[in-house]
């Protein structure tokens, strides 16, 4: 695709993706920032870590909290391949994540501009600053081309 | 209080919200059953765990997914002290938890009957069966004591 290269951190997460789909994971990547610098990087890995809470942005945030050592990232940027899902999108609100910046929109699972649209919850104690679509046809593309290879 | 003894379940999950006071963490304890086994029993850690995710829903449901080897708990129960948020909801939907038994509502933070409301959602994409109030006294109880405490 000619045009501009992604940003460095949307790069390093959809190779996350790209490392999830290698090991039969859906392809979601995710990574932390704290201003320019990678605090951490994840890709979803709910079967191959048995747990069912191991999508790219909590194993992003629990590995964060874990380096800060804190378990409030103030001031961290989230950057994820996918729309969140509810559990995703309100543990970004409980990490008190500054901003969000995903790829790809997720019509069936999506929970920030589908769904419950959590962030629009009035009981939703923290509201990132949203930014969607960067990286989205890269991380579309693989998301269907590994459904695509299992159907 | 006079009359019947809670359910075994809701017992160990108050226990395990009274060890979290004792930790300085707000007190919500919870319980994985299957059958009547218990599988996994968590205190709400995030202060301690230095992990925003480490509701005591979401410990249990890590815990019970590592001992029974998949990250579906089908067939299994969870009992909570406290009505679950929007993140252990909607993990509760990707555990695919059967039965769900809560204590106390929460109005602020609760995502079951309170916010969200997540498993009436149409793109919630698993169900458990709902009970709750069991407990709901002590629950509630344990958590007022506790924040008029820091007050």
């Amino acid at each position: 695709m000619p045009g501009f290269p992604l940003p460095p951190p949307m790069r390093a997460a959809l190779d996350a993706a790209r490392l999830a789909a290698d090991r039969g994971e859906v392809p979601v990547g995710a990574v932390i920032m704290r201003g320019n610098a990678i605090v951490a990087t994840a890709a979803n890995a709910p079967r191959e870590r048995r747990d069912p809470t191991a999508h790219a942005e909590i194993v992003a945030i629990r590995a964060a909290a874990r380096a800060l050592g804190s378990d409030r990232l103030e001031g961290c940027d989230l950057w994820v391949t996918l729309e969140p899902c509810a559990m995703c999108a309100a543990a970004i609100s409980h990490a008190r994540i500054a901003r969000l910046y995903y790829g790809a929109s997720d019509e069936k699972g999506g929970a920030v501009e589908h769904g419950p649209r959590w962030f629009t919850q009035p009981t939703c104690h923290h509201r990132p600053e949203l930014y969607s679509g960067i990286g989205a046809m890269a991380a579309g593309e693989l998301l269907r081309r590994f459904f695509a290879a299992r159907r």
